[in-house]
C-alpha cells in the first residue's frame, strides 16, 4: 500500500533515485541526503505506514535485525566505532517525512556525541507516579 | 542468560527496584532516572545483550511492536504530542550500560527537539561512494 503524495514511498519504491545500501521485497536502505555523519542511512519500508503507531506486525518484526545489518555493515566498511538508532514520531518528536523511517547514524572515535540530552533529576515520589499514570494505559 | 555484573540484568529481573510501567515473560520496561522530558522510559530484555549487533532474532522481532505500545501509552497518560526511539551502540554512540536498551522519550508541544544534528551537505558522487562501500559489506 502506497500513499500517491509520500516522498519516501517513491523513494522506496525506486521512483524517485537515492543512494541505496540495501533493498529486499518489504525495505530499501538509502544514505539521507543531510547526513549526521558520515554514512548516515535510513532503513525505508516499501508500504506506507506513518510512524511507529502504524507499522504492521509483519515489518515491525524486521526493522532491528535489518538495522543490525546495516550498524554492522558500516562498523566494517566505514571504521565507525559504534552507531544509535533514532526513529522519530510525531512533528513535536522531530518527524519531518511521515513515512516510518528508522535512522541508523554512524559514531566515530573522538565524534561529536549527536544524541545527548540534559537529564532530569526526578524523586523517586515522582517517577512511582508517573509509572502509575502509564501503567494504567497499558493494562 | 544473565550477566552477574551487569546492572540492567539486575533491574530487568527484579533485583534492584526501579519504577517499572511494564513487565512480561523477556522485557521489563523501567522509567529512566535521569530522563530527557518527563515519562523517558528504557525497554530492557531480561536476557542480557550487549547491544544490538548480540541482540537475538526472537527478542529483536519484539522490541518494535512493544515500543509502540508504550509510546501509544504515553499519549493517552501523559499527553504527550510525539515521541523518540533512541538506541545507542557502542562507547562512541553515547552507550554507557553494554546491556542492550531502548529509549523511549516522549515529546511535548512546544518542547526542546532533544533529538538534532547539524546536517551534512555531501554531494551525489560522495553519496554514491558510500553507498558502494556499505552495499559490499551487505553482499
Amino acid at each position: 500500500m502506497r500513499e500517491e503524495t509520500c516522498i519516501f514511498c517513491k523513494i522506496a519504491n525506486g521512483d524517485i533515485p537515492a543512494a541505496t545500501i540495501y533493498e529486499d521485497e518489504q525495505f530499501r536502505v538509502i544514505l539521507d541526503l543531510g547526513p549526521a555523519s558520515k554514512g548516515h542511512a535510513l532503513i525505508l519500508p516499501k508500504n506506507h505506514f506513518a510512524d511507529l503507531l502504524a507499522l504492521d506486525e509483519e515489518t515491525s518484526a524486521k526493522v532491528l535485525a535489518l538495522a543490525a545489518k546495516i550498524g554492522a555493515a558500516m562498523k566494517k566498511s566505514l571504521g565507525c566505532a559504534g552507531f544509535n538508532l533514532v526513529q522519530n514520531n510525531g512533528e513535536a518528536a522531530g518527524q519531518t517525512v511521515f513515512h516510518f523511517h528508522m535512522h541508523v547514524i554512524p559514531r566515530y572515535e573522538g565524534g561529536p556525541k549527536m544524541v545527548s540530552w540534559e537529564p532530569g533529576a526526578p524523586s523517586g515520589e515522582e517517577l512511582a507516579e508517573l509509572a502509575e499514570s502509564i501503567k494504567k494505559e497499558l493494562a
